[in-house]
């Protein structure tokens, strides 16, 4: 795999659609276009950025058409790779860019890698690594939240905030130095500095452990909200889930305890991602298996943040379901399910006991989808409100790093009160360097292969 | 649902790419699109099918930015539509595709509906209904066969038959009024004229029976090819088809008889649209739902052209086996499954016997995929083999108005042997109507919107 290989792939997502774009990049892309397509004065005339149709042929094959596509042509050093390309805009079926492709393969241009574009443009100073990685956030974003912060980081964001913190790295940097050269001479004990680099390190660690607490909630959107699906058995959690999933997943049967395991499945409402875990019907029992599942029902019950209770109309009220509601803390919010068969009054009464708002529903039913799904976006609605999470850490990547840059400051900290100043220095120039890792200033090969591994092909 | 308004929808295939295009047509279009991107005057100084950079903004939200773009202007009518449009290349997202969508919904532009750019090109003569069809194929076919009559359909292939055809009935006609008019004064039994008919009709009766018998072998391309898994209980059925499929489809399980039902599940191998049927065990058995499916699976052999035979190196051979070859002319192939628990000796043999071509596997290793696919590819690889699938007659519709043409040829023939001419000159017409048609020359509303009810969102 050479870096002056001539590349291509397809760049938009795989699958059906009216149009497709196969991306090429490399000094022979031109060359190799323009021997498959039939106007080739049009081509040679077409300036860069001109969008221009053409017959896309397969020479081998006594000229064969094979699509009617736009292509664009650019000059080296005006594209995203910084190299000579070329965009191909084909018709979107999955015949047509396979042959493209293959037309170009045959020609010696060959597969692009993971991310091996924007790797090149990279390499070529027309992208910074913070940029690229949120490229690739903002493609793989389930939520806006996490795309307004990929976005705000693509056009660098985050870039004020380091440099603060660089500067006072450097600040103390200079200060120590001070402290350094007087120290030869007499005592420091009292000096100015002493306080000035003290205040700095405070500074700075705050601010950095106010990102990192971002972060973490950050983590948390990524992940998506928890919501338990708790009831007892044959309440109907199984179809609930269904219902909102729109097809098929878990067992739904008449059978008691149909559910014994605890599968997850994320779906993006109302652009928040959520995870909906089904649990085992809550109910005594003296069966093994079942009192194990249900110990774990419970468990999950401690565990998540947001709870949704299922209670069947046509079934007496249990007294495990009187005991569901174990924290006021946490966000609880019930479904009666099956009014189609008792009017559940009974089951509202228990609701309103425990003040749990709650909806009235036959999840059997496809129709009533909205409705629940409505009631759930209402309910879930305000966890998210009123909170900055715009982040600028946003992988793991920058996260280990900003931890190790706090660690550091940590143990910068703790020398600086011991009074030895030559080893602050020496972590003030690691974290500086820390710092030019995190914007991508390295010449590590690893590193960088591990970073663009991480996108997706076309890109 | 006005055709004035302006539209929008995305034109790449729905999912995670690095690249994708949403596509506006309408009046609209452009002073929408201006108003939600910070470069305005670049905008305005940008030309017909240029590219250029910009950043989109959401105008509601304190212009926040939603994504960096390029665009494309087109004005009407250098358009695919016709009409003004613009095409945004966009961050492959599916949030950043959302949110541009919904940004421009609010403004007031409304989604596309299936195939609705095709229709405003179409009603704006930019493309014929031929070719419209065929872009659709285009997108949708499934091998390079289908592709090939698509392509060739879309650049006109089908018009040199067509005008042929046409020209035929206008001969006729001239012909026909010909003796209309020598009929009121002579006896027109030896009229030349009449024996020139004949011809005529004969030539285009045999030409569109041609083509409609290259249709019925090109569905059998759109189908796919039929291979009948078949063999004894456990003999690895199910691990074979999951092998080829790749992932666990059907149950398979060390009980005997697990596979009742006769799946069917698509897959391309080699360009070809292979359907692959699992079916149940063939072995004596007393059982009634057992001797019911074994039934249905002679059923199944017996229309199959195609049959893949899957015997166990660790079985006896069964004389059910012996008798499976019912017909020389089908396609048979082996495959000695589970020689991890013996040699297979006895089952080559058998099918050296029955002149069968066989391949030894363990179907349950993910790793013989390859070794199984290779063999299958290469049994099934002549059966497409030198014969011309190019078909002018694409799809359903195009094939019913072939058809009533030829059933009206035929009516015309009738009456002309009945000297009905007055009829013969109604039919003329009546089929070069059916001709105009053909080609989408109509004003049926009700037609068109089922044509482009066909197509996907965002062609």
């Amino acid at each position: 795999m050479k870096e002056s290989d001539t590349i291509a792939a397809l760049a938009t997502a795989r699958g059906k659609g009216a149009l497709a774009i196969v991306r090429i990049s490399g000094s022979e892309s031109q060359r190799i276009v323009r021997s498959n397509i039939l106007e080739t004065e049009k081509f040679d005339k077409s300036s860069n950025n001109e969008i221009k149709l053409y017959k896309y042929i397969r020479k081998s094959n006594k000229k064969e058409i094979i699509d009617e596509v736009t292509i664009i042509k650019y000059n080296a050093p005006y594209s995203y790779t910084g190299e000579e390309m070329v965009e191909i805009i084909c018709h979107g079926g999955e015949i047509v860019v396979e042959r493209i492709l293959e037309s170009l393969i045959q020609d010696g241009i060959r597969y692009a890698e993971k991310g091996e574009y924007t790797k090149r443009a990279f390499i070529n100073g027309k992208t910074d690594i913070i940029k690229a990685e949120s490229t690739n956030i903002l493609i793989n974003s389930k939520s806006i939240i996490q795309h307004k912060s990929a976005i705000d980081n693509y056009f660098g964001n985050y870039k004020s905030k380091l440099k603060n913190w660089k500067e006072y790295i450097e600040n103390i940097l200079i200060e120590n130095e001070v402290i350094i050269e007087f120290s030869e001479n007499e005592d420091v004990e009292e000096l100015n500095e002493n306080k000035k680099i003290k205040e700095i390190i405070e500074k700075i660690k705050k601010e950095i452990k106010a990102e990192l607490k971002i972060r973490e909630k950050f983590k948390e959107v990524e992940q998506g909200l928890d919501i338990a699906i708790v009831g007892p058995c044959n309440a109907g959690k199984s179809s609930i889930l269904n219902l909102l999933l729109g097809y098929e997943r878990s067992i739904v049967d008449y059978e008691k305890g149909t559910t014994r395991n605890f599968i997850t499945e994320i779906r993006n409402i109302n652009n928040i991602n959520v995870r909906l875990i089904d649990t085992a019907g809550i109910e005594n029992t003296e069966e093994r298996i079942e009192k194990e599942s249900i110990k774990k029902t419970w468990e999950i019950i401690k565990k998540s943040k947001i709870i949704l209770l299922i209670t069947a109309a046509d079934e007496e009220t249990k007294k495990v379901e009187l005991e569901l509601k174990i924290d006021e803390k946490k966000k609880y919010f019930g479904i009666i399910n099956k009014t189609d068969l008792k009017n559940g009054i009974e089951k509202e009464k228990m609701f309103k006991k425990l003040s749990i708002p709650y909806i009235k529903t036959v999840a059997i039913k496809k129709s009533e989808r909205d409705k629940v799904e409505k009631f759930i976006i209402n309910e879930i609605s305000d966890i998210y409100k009123n909170v900055d999470y715009n982040s600028i850490i946003l992988n793991k990547r920058q996260e280990m790093l900003i931890h190790k840059i706090f660690n550091e400051l940590k143990e910068l900290e703790f020398r600086f009160k011991n009074k030895e100043n030559e080893i602050v220095t020496y972590h003030c120039k690691n974290i500086l360097e820390k710092f030019e890792e995190y914007i991508g200033k390295t010449n590590n090969e690893d590193m960088l292969n591990k970073i663009f591994n991480e996108f997706c092909i076309g890109k």
